[in-house]
């Protein structure tokens, strides 16, 4: 039976087994309050034993109870209870919500907030202390704005949207359902468009929206510009970690994965299911077919097939780019070996003469 | 005759034919109001085809006025109107201030505002909700302060400047005429630099500047650090992307492109009227030459002359990487033909004994 | 004998030959009221010549005190007077704290900041304008929270830590004393980390924290996550500059330096005294040993051993690196000559039949 402690659940040993199917040996009683990893889990903790790189923690946890892998059972350890489950990690991730503290939503408009006369503002809508809403904005039902958030004119925001502290939305921009956006980021700014104008660069107007379907994350500290004349679209369920940058006219397809600190250059497509590695920069007007994949930090400069792999600078097929990388290392030995058989080589023939 | 629609201008194709200087075909009536890409350009819209590569997109289009490069002009289609002008996306480009909606500007010091009382304001300065403009700043004529923006003692920023909102201006920083600072940049700030004290790292302190000249761009989330002895300068009419870092004492020429994510060590320089690619890295204490090129992602280690390209990591003369990219890639293949002949040259001369 | 103008302070040569113990030649009297580099330094100014490369601005130097090093006293220039002393660019780090400006700190909480009514604050705190500072939150002794900062609920910060402006505290964060937040960080955010569950990412709770300990310093807009199930922690002393993205679980040891842009994946290491130049990446889950050095751009795939210096894409001991470098730029030539050679032997055993 759950019990709340100190704003979190607290479960038994037994409620563990049975919420994850598993098999409970020893105490059925052990309440685990918190979660920690095996290395540091003291009494009152969760904590799970997935590998047998760890069974020297697992030999000596004092955790209440422990997650194990049925294939480590025989490993010793004896914590007070134990709950063998398959893909024990697994459980440990359905488990966390059970523990996780839940963050104090205040209700309602923050007398400091500053909202337009014309904002259409839905049912159960939060928007915290110091945020800026402007004219023609419309904040669906359950929409929360954090603090010192911009939400410039004509924004339009879905249904369960979190828009964190210190963001700025610009103009136009159009955010779907369920989308999380973290602090700092920058979202539907002009693009970097200039033309050369007299000697001078001349910014291109910027007439395009910044279009976020539902399920979309960003990240802390992103920069998502608005099109110049498209839109720029991240599709349905994208998930962007911190400081990526998505320039103007870019497409992004539904359910792609990018990782810290990438790089788009304008007009280039994802297709759906695309996952890019941490620091991956795109040129611009480029397509990445459907699913593929860019390691971390790859420089891509040209189109990337759908399904394949590919990494380097400039990247190419990860296979391809691996035994280039192996041979490169051998490169400098190679070049010992040659010049010393070119030196023989001139030695015998004169010798032979 | 332009017209205003919805805050925007809405254009006859006779009016765009005389604005671009070009020849008018079909229905000079025909009123376009919005701009949009080829493939998606339906009634109302203007759009341009460039390139033969889209003449499917032209062959079916809607739009109410195309531009057509007159050496595409035999391909079918039938817009309601089409205008013949050499180079018809440039034409577009000039054509897309008339569409873009005036961004709503508010005058005047909003009152939740804090600004010092020995602030000088020029005419016509809008500082917007909870800005904080601090003491002994100067704000020249026509300044635009964004919403949360905070302006250090003593900055000094010239006319017709736009700083966007939640950007952060150090103490002593200077910023020219016509510059735009994009949301979240931290301009001025002290730079990363320590010397050892006894086995720890102890800050100097950061007694330079940080100027922008005329005409200044940053983009979004940037960061650019004032010198410690000397000032960090940034040339008049350059322009950075979004979340590009400049270190204390680098100096920029005039005229110089940066795209995003680049990042400038210490004490470099670039001269007038470079340009770098996206997530390049610039080591301290080198010297870009004026009109050099760096290729994007090139990580870069020495001093580049003036007017070449350089790309790779380390970055070396763009030919010269390209080059031992491509053999790099052929040599897993003369690795193995290398060792077969080695092998056969073994069992010949096994043979031969 | 210091004298106070302008808010710094103005030393005399002779003041600042005793400061440094050097000897003092010419003018004891004449007095340095600012710093400047050598090329820029005219009356009034402190400056450094310690290197011989900078000679023909000693030659001509206006400025009132010079610190020479003795080995180049024998160069020819007429400041109006110089300090002899060993290593000059050491002195003069020395006495910039004499020239620094005193930043203006504001005493107290201002009216406009917010407050919860379980705030702890210790004596000599500031809380500038706009701040939010959420419940349950503990200020120590000479805590000072820049303007529009928002600190979540249950976060501890340490005595005389400045968090600057514009920054984002997320909940159950704790800082140690002495550390210095910069503009636009965000510490504390829930890590980019997702499971799939019915072919949908799914967010991982994020139970863990964010520990900064004692003598922190965190540069602007950097991104530091909280931990999934561990804690994010970074170690005493440890220096990051601009836009560092720390992932979630992610463990950095004490007095480390971490340069701009750097991006580190989540659960790896860092053990103490690490040094990462500019734009380096690391891999999840890698070990980088006590004392590495890792230069400016590496992506690091692999544990690095403590000691030693890693660089490349993927990182390699550095000398090896520069040699396969050194290689592959030698490659094209060496393909060239080989297909020479491959041509002449199948020339030679043509005409031996």
């Amino acid at each position: 039976v759950p019990r709340r402690g100190e704003g979190t659940t607290a479960l038994t040993a037994a409620a563990i087994a049975e919420l994850v199917g598993g098999t409970l040996e020893g105490d059925g009683a052990a309440l685990a309050a918190h979660v920690a990893p095996l290395d540091r889990a003291g009494p009152g903790a969760l904590t799970v034993f997935g590998s047998s790189r760890y069974r020297q923690w697992y030999a000596v946890t004092q955790a209440s109870v422990v997650l194990v892998d049925p294939a480590l059972a025989a490993h010793p350890g004896r914590p007070r209870a134990r709950v063998l489950v398959e893909r024990p990690q697994d459980a440990l991730v359905d488990l966390l919500a059970h523990f996780a503290p839940v963050e104090p939503r205040p209700m309602g408009i923050h007398p400091t907030a500053i909202v337009a006369a014309d904002v259409t503002i839905g049912s159960g809508v939060t928007i915290e202390a110091f945020a800026v809403v402007q004219s023609d904005v419309a904040l669906a039902e359950g929409v929360w704005v954090g603090a010192h958030s911009v939400i410039g004119s004509q924004v339009r925001i879905g249904r369960d949207t979190r828009v964190h502290d210190h963001v700025s939305i610009g103009p136009r921009v159009e955010i779907g359902e369920r989308c999380v956006i973290h602090p700092g980021s920058r979202i539907g700014r002009e693009g970097f468009g200039f033309v050369e104008r007299g000697g001078k660069a001349v910014r291109i107007p910027h007439l395009g929206r910044c279009v976020l379907e539902d399920g979309v994350e960003i990240g802390p500290n992103c920069t998502i510009d608005r099109g110049s004349i498209d839109d720029t679209v991240i599709g349905a369920g994208s998930k962007l970690d911190a400081m990526v940058h998505v320039a103007h006219n870019v497409r992004i397809g539904r359910a792609c994965m990018l990782a810290a600190q990438v790089g788009i250059a304008g007009s280039s497509r994802l297709e759906d299911g695309c996952v890019l590695g941490g620091q991956v920069g795109l040129a611009g007007h480029l397509t990445i077919g459907a699913g593929a994949k860019l390691g971390a930090k790859a420089g891509v400069f040209g189109d990337v097939p759908a399904g394949e792999t590919w990494s380097g600078y400039p990247a190419r097929p990860h296979r391809e780019f691996l035994r280039a990388q192996a041979a490169m290392f051998k490169l400098p030995q190679l070049l010992r070996t040659l010049e010393e058989q070119d030196a023989q080589g001139k030695t015998r023939r004169k010798e032979s003469r």
